[in-house]
């Protein structure tokens, strides 16, 4: 919540090479944020990250209606990553979805994938508006990385695919909201890639809920008495999991 | 995110006595949403909490355009208080503020006590609109307790009163988000009565942090290497001493 007292106070990601005196030139709408919104001028500084070469200081050079040109000057903090850490959650009401993506960047997801299960309303998702809430977030919460957000995937296609495919070893951390979900020894859990499944607000349909069950790769977690919102249980499922076996420790 | 099969999907709650054959006369806004929001009539099901008395099934007996009876038949579920654990926050914008006592209902905390910091922005809060965000917030996660919201409160008073207060040995587990702030070991932690404390957006004043570091009853926890905002702090922290110290082991 505070910053290191020489840094910038407006951070910006841009989609551009950083490095020594290397120019960047803005979009319209960056230029709008910059100059209107945050009312920045000629010779302001700006932080600057771009999900690979860390935060960098820029000097603004160029400050128009509709465009403009920052200088980088120096690195103010280095590339840091999350841990291999995927978000997989059913979409929910517009509000709660941009919600947990935003909770999702700050909390050091590296991957966020929307998943349509049996009860989930949502037969799309805007991906560019939900990388923009990303975007936006990290802008906010100081990080130098911004985790993909992919497009909407059928959850019962990702299971059936997910040992032969891409995933490799990474393991289902599943918020399982049956009364007699166990709760999860985290010290029993191994290190290495994992994903979170968060479902709908109707929970997982029984089928589905067999399915996970059988699964080798994948660990229900309980996440106490009380019945959680969906965005509520991501939130409680990635800290848990920061907590134990990501970069919180 | 899913109810047991035969509890009536609609949950109200009443400051009314519950028990067997008891009748609840309905205010206005409650004959509202049941019968014109929810579209329940006569002989449909509604389960009723009243923070004491555990969740009562109740039938409608009649139901009118300002106003109802209904009337209880059995208890449905036990009274549920969660663990004895506090949350101090201090007031953030309005959505956000909302977000946080919803969140710290459905986490379970027992009492939600907002604080006035050097660098809180709100001068008061609207008392009662938080806390119907929490009655709305137990209606929705099936509690069976609705934890208090208390009046704003300076956190400078409330530091310096709390040893020989009402809050006899409760401890403060204070969300540090300075960088050197040390992870906590939860294991090390005494059970019994805590407060969570969570800083405005703008961080802790410099005498506000020394104060709390130099407090023999409060513990430092660090969430992570990145910026969290409140809200996002609020469900991390309640989160994590719930999985450690409250009802989630």
């Amino acid at each position: 919540m505070t910053q290191a007292p020489d840094s910038p106070r407006v951070r910006l990601y841009v989609k551009h090479p950083l490095g020594p005196g290397q120019p960047v030139v803005l979009a319209q709408d960056q230029a709008h944020y910059l100059f209107n919104v945050m009312r920045l001028g000629v010779g302001n500084n700006v932080a600057l990250f771009n999900g690979t070469d860390g935060a960098w200081r820029a000097v603004v050079r160029d400050a128009g209606r509709r465009g403009g040109t920052l200088e980088c000057r120096d690195q103010c903090a280095p590339q840091r990553d999350p841990p291999d850490l995927w978000l997989l959650f059913a979409p929910v009401k517009k509000a709660r979805t941009d919600f947990i993506v935003e909770k999702a960047t700050e909390l050091g997801a590296a991957r966020i994938i929307p998943v349509q299960t049996r009860f989930t309303s949502a037969e799309r998702v805007r991906t560019d508006r939900l990388q923009a809430h990303a975007v936006e977030a990290a802008e906010q919460c100081g990080a130098t990385f911004v985790p993909e957000v992919a497009d909407l995937a059928r959850l019962d296609r990702l299971l059936a695919g997910w040992d032969s495919g891409s995933n490799g070893a990474r393991r289902i951390l599943w918020a399982d909201e049956s009364p007699d979900a166990p709760g999860v020894a985290f010290s029993s859990l191994a290190p290495g890639p994992w994903a979170v499944l968060i479902g709908p607000e109707g929970g997982f349909a029984g089928a589905e809920r067999a399915k996970l069950r059988a699964l080798p790769f994948v660990t229900p977690l309980a996440l106490g008495p009380r019945i959680l919102r969906a965005d509520t249980a991501a939130v409680a499922a990635l800290t848990l999991w920061q907590a134990h076996l990501g970069d919180w420790a």
